[in-house]
């Protein structure tokens, strides 16, 4: 349905040219020389009131007139005539469009509305659109050849498939791929985005074998939940590179007046790229260096990289970027080391990084590589050449693709430290191996090979649903709620937690000194008291924090102190008492919650909490809910983990324990979306038992979705239902 | 001196190239080709047994038999003639070498042995020498004109003076520099560095107007202190860019068999290169992107960056890059901004990134330029061009080296998302500006500057003495080695600390429950109990510290329990007996201390102490001696800064006392080379009064080094001298 849909854009027949024009250097000239120069493999029909020959065409003077059958209509006319084109179209039974024209959200509250409009039409029409704003769309396919963008220049075929929300970035990249040996199997540029966006054309290009890969160049993510649920599913079979932009708040406050669109919260986008196996670019250079690889190289089997050199320095730069982009030096076994050392000069260093020395003629490149290549420890190779007298760089290039022919299943790449002018011949070549020039860029793009092979392996993960007593969430959370509150008490928040299942540590509520002696007396002595109050929530800060009180008499005295500090203070009235709680013993804080990202929904998080939380700021975000792969990963990726394995002689930590809480807490959250924030922090890591301890918690919502969920408003909000 | 011996090497009026060739793609013909392309502006005198001409130079079958005065001896003869040649060149009264010939060091213990002989003779003849087993050296000078290296392109002239380590690489450098529109001043292949090493080049440079900025590459620094004071000293005067390899251990590893030197360890690499203003890189790429900008930007005033861009996509990746390096956006002032208005379209953004839209002709770049280079809130300035339609890149980057002419004193740099041939064109162009296809590349460059400008403005710093006790921290040294330890006890770790004027908690060693309990009620409750013993360093992991101890009962009940433990686990023996403590209270644990590097000498260590120091591994590094400002730095540059500086309602950290407490221990390590580690863990910072406190302290030596220092054995190390 949606194939069917996307191939009236991208695999046309037939492109309507509507706002084709003579002038020069206008868009509605440059598109149709591209249509014409790229050799459209179908029909070109150039439309403008003035008709007459376009760039060679027969131009028509309405769209009605067209004689055959127009599978896309490309829309240049100015913004105030696109409505009544779109309904031209319908008329002449065009169902695909792609709309150059600007002028509509990105130019504020007048074009938004134009360009709601737009997207009504589209809607009731059956048709799907591409823009507007943007620069047009591209698919190199031999059978379609079909380039209806205004790019300065024509594309080279490839197998990327690339989404740009930034058209004149497109335009850009246009030019930067012809020098990459990069070419795009099908572009497009969404611009606005009305209707197709980045899934639409992820969904298009999952079962399409033009597209071996996806990039994608984005500002926002329009539907988070969406695009995770189609990139989860693609990536498994091919990768997705992405460059998300606006990162700072900076960057991120220029992105929304640029496209109008929100852009989410960076934190919130990482998580989720990470969570469906989309590889995070951080800037063009590197996407494109990265596809190179992806292209140019079979996934391998493992990260154990061998470094073939005829030089020690570049050797050791490559061995220092291997390693410190994650992946292994390969131990090159014996035999191979001897086989190696049968033809290599004595000088030569048949260890890892193998230096075959700078007198390396040919030969010794491709007996060497073949041989390392055999070597069953070894996954990825990569080969550098630095000038050495008489040898020149194009002749060990395709002396290594040759190699590579015969060796197709492990990567192979080049690090050629050599002119540009290799660079420029190689990029006219049909290469089977990616070059580069500095070994650095190399260890990356091995690095992203082998985090695609990891991705590839990992299970889908389950997302578990726990017995929990959510009748009774309900309760206390609706209570709260008609009291007034967004904020739950501490007391409210543990009794909340409780009833999800997750370990809290044993309590209860005082609110006079009778009653505080005698629940530290119930509960047993070390105890903790802690102020619970409706007004103060930062409770530490006040001093309404006493810990290890061991004795009725000290815990007297505290309470006392604490009601005498607080009356001073002026912050006596919001007191609802003090909760005596169990004293876990631990020094491991962890600290685990929940957060709204405004675009992305709640947010996950872990890490190691107590006083370190924002200085030391060791914790990780996934959207939630959460897979239990998702929440072993969440554990596993915060530097406290080496806490949670045991330091030092103490107990390692429950860590099925801690992954159901955040599953629990994922239900949770899955359960009431309302769910604004919340925080266990400190989770006590317990000394004796290595249990996660909830021993503080704090939860808010949003009481007007509170309101929505239980079907009423605050007046009958103490009604039982 | 130095730069008269050196003058001979680098501005020889004279060149011998003994080994001199006829036959081609040897080494002594391309030294001869090199000289003779680059048309050197002076003699050369090849020297062959078999005369002859040679690349058109009369040759002379010996260094006796030159007719004129040699100040450079070129030699490329067989390793086992290079003695005799020295010799003769010694005859012939030639004070410069430059020795090309490999098979010394490198190739194992034979070829030290000769080499060390070489060195012998250098300095007995009072030469100077280059290499051996390296590439050349190189000056563009006009009046000098000396390309004697053997790498496969003729050098471009620049303002950079580059020493390389490795000489293939130094090759490959050449061929690279002439894409980046980047040149030599001078270049040194220092090869195995018998005799001048980057010290050396570092030194001869200082005062060298040629020579703007200074590029190494080295795999290890030979005399850190020497650099260390010369580095120190020419930062402030011009950048030094260095690229240090082997930072894995399998990279140092590979670097040490790669030139036989021993490579230190990288973290103390990377605290020597910060002291002394070094700016580090982490590839090539980087270090030439960097130093393109050194070549052509002034240094800047401030950090405030504003982006000109013609597409908003890559203005948002620039403001991502700029805010990520570390620098501000800058505040575009209202009247900029009403003067952008003034000519600039509608849809045209006027906020920082400038974005003029896609259609922005020349005109525009030029003058939103010059109305944002008078902006006194700008420091820097980053213009992006993407192509479109009619605008042509090399015409714009024409235009912007027009307003960069008559506005020399802010840096202002290109980014050009364009094809390679622009890049191509402006190589072979003379530019006052750098060009970059990618914005990141530019924000790194802008930072870089910044950081030159923030390093000229840091204040040297001092090196306060204080008084301290140092006779009773040698009694107490002598004595533990005496009595055969090189681990010195917690008590007597401490006993040291306090004679050094470091703030340590009151304490006392009991060695029975009465002492004990005396102590105890003598220091006051709560108190620590720990024990210390001769054996056991580790004292957590046993169970050796009992904090929180609130009574003489619990005392009682601490000591007896934990003598129970020791006894139980057969390590009573080792047992001294328990210090009785002070409890500090305070939960910001720190730590500072002492490790050797067996290259770099006594590093000083800062950061998170407690059960954190190995997972979040919050430290910093820095080499002994320190600076005031250095121990600031120190103190400044790790995450839990911010928790010192009091965060929560916790008192702030006396950072005076704190800053003193690492020079004192500077001081320490200054006084008493042997120290091999010291550690004061924690360092913990007290609630009440913000101090830092030394709870825990242990302290190692170097047992043979103390004997020294002492000069006297173990024998009589009882003696009161």
């Amino acid at each position: 349905m949606l194939k069917e849909q996307l191939d009236k854009i991208m695999r046309p027949k037939s492109v309507a040219v509507i706002g084709a024009s003579t002038k020069p250097k206008t868009i509605g000239s440059e598109i149709m020389q591209r249509l014409r120069d790229y050799k459209f493999n179908g029909n070109i029909y150039p439309v403008n009131p003035k008709g007459g020959i376009i760039e060679g065409f027969q131009a028509y003077t309405s769209v009605a007139e067209i004689p055959g059958e127009v599978d896309l209509a490309v829309i240049v006319v100015n913004a105030k005539f696109v409505l009544d084109t779109i309904d031209q179209c319908h008329a002449k039974g065009i169902k695909g469009l792609c709309i150059i024209t600007a002028g509509f959200k990105e130019t504020g509250k007048e074009g938004a509305e134009a360009e709601k409009q737009l997207l009504a039409k589209v809607r009731e029409y059956g048709m799907r659109c591409v823009g507007p704003n943007c620069l047009g769309v591209l698919n190199t396919n031999p059978e379609i050849r079909m380039d209806a963008t205004f790019a300065e220049s024509l594309p080279v075929a490839g197998d990327i498939g690339f989404v740009s929300q930034s058209g004149a970035l497109g335009g850009g990249i246009l030019n930067i791929l012809k020098d990459l040996n990069l070419g795009f199997a099908q572009f497009i540029s969404i611009g606005n985005q009305a209707d197709v966006n980045a899934e639409t054309a992820l969904e298009y290009w999952e079962n399409d074998d033009d597209v071996k890969q996806i990039l994608l160049y984005m500002e926002s993510i329009q539907n988070p939940a969406n695009f995770r649920k189609l990139a989860t599913r693609i990536t498994k079979k091919k990768p997705i590179l992405a460059l998300k932009a606006g990162r700072s708040a900076a960057g991120a406050s220029a992105a929304s007046s640029h496209t109008g669109s929100l852009a989410g919260a960076d934190k919130a986008a990482d998580a989720l790229l990470k969570q469906c196996g989309v590889i995070r670019e951080f800037s063009l250079k590197n996407l494109f260096a990265n596809a190179k690889a992806f292209s140019n190289c079979p996934i391998p089997k493992g990260n154990r990289v061998a470094i073939v050199t005829n030089s020690g320095g570049p050797g050791i730069m490559a061995t220092d970027a291997v390693c410190e982009s994650g992946m292994q030096m390969a131990k090159i076994s014996d035999k191979t080391k001897e086989e190696l050392r049968s033809f290599l000069p004595s000088a030569a260093s048949v260890k890892n990084p193998i230096d075959m020395i700078a007198s390396a003629p040919i030969e010794h490149y491709k007996q060497t590589l073949e041989t390392v290549l055999k070597d069953p420890e070894v996954d990825m190779v990569a080969v550098i050449y630095l000038p050495f007298l008489g040898l020149k760089d194009i002749d060990v290039a395709k002396a290594l693709m040759e190699i590579k022919a015969k060796n197709p299943e492990k990567p192979i790449l080049g690090v050629f430290m050599t002119t540009s002018e290799f660079f420029t011949e190689i990029s006219k070549m049909d290469v089977n191996m990616p070059f580069y020039m500095y070994a650095e860029e190399a260890a990356e793009a091995m690095a992203r090979l082998d985090r695609q092979r990891k991705w590839m392996e990992r299970p889908e993960g389950k997302m578990p649903v726990y017995d929990v007593d959510k009748a009774k969430a309900e309760r206390i959370i609706k209570a709260a709620v008609a009291d007034g509150r967004a904020q739950l008490t501490t007391l409210e928040s543990i009794d909340v937690l409780d009833a999800y299942g997750i370990r809290a540590c044993k309590y209860g509520l005082a609110t006079n000194e009778e009653e505080v002696v005698n629940l530290g007396n119930s509960i047993g002595y070390p105890v903790v008291m802690k102020m619970t109050s409706k007004t103060t929530s930062h409770k530490t800060d006040v001093g309404g924090v006493r810990v290890n009180i061991q004795s009725e008499e000290q815990l007297r005295a505290e309470y006392q102190d604490l009601i005498a500090k607080l009356t001073e203070k002026g912050l006596i009235d919001g007191l609802e008492g003090v909760i005596i709680q169990e004293m876990v013993k631990g020094n491991r804080e962890m600290v685990c919650g929940i957060a709204t990202d405004p675009q992305y929904g709640p947010m996950m998080m872990f890490g190691l909490g107590g006083v370190f939380i924002e200085t030391m700021k060791d914790v990780t975000f996934r959207i939630a809910p959460l897979t239990d792969v998702d929440a072993d990963e969440m554990i596993k990726s915060v530097k406290a983990y080496e806490l949670l394995k045991g330091a030092r002689g103490t107990k390692p930590a429950d860590m099925a324990q801690i992954q159901e809480t955040l599953l629990r807490l994922s239900q949770m959250v899955n359960d009431f979306k309302f769910i604004d924030e919340l925080d266990i922090n400190p989770l006590l890591i317990s000394e004796k038992t290595g249990e996660g301890i909830a021993v503080d918690g704090r939860i808010k919502v949003r009481v007007e979705e509170v309101k929505e969920y239980f079907g009423c408003g605050t007046e009958c909000c103490s009604c039982s239902k």
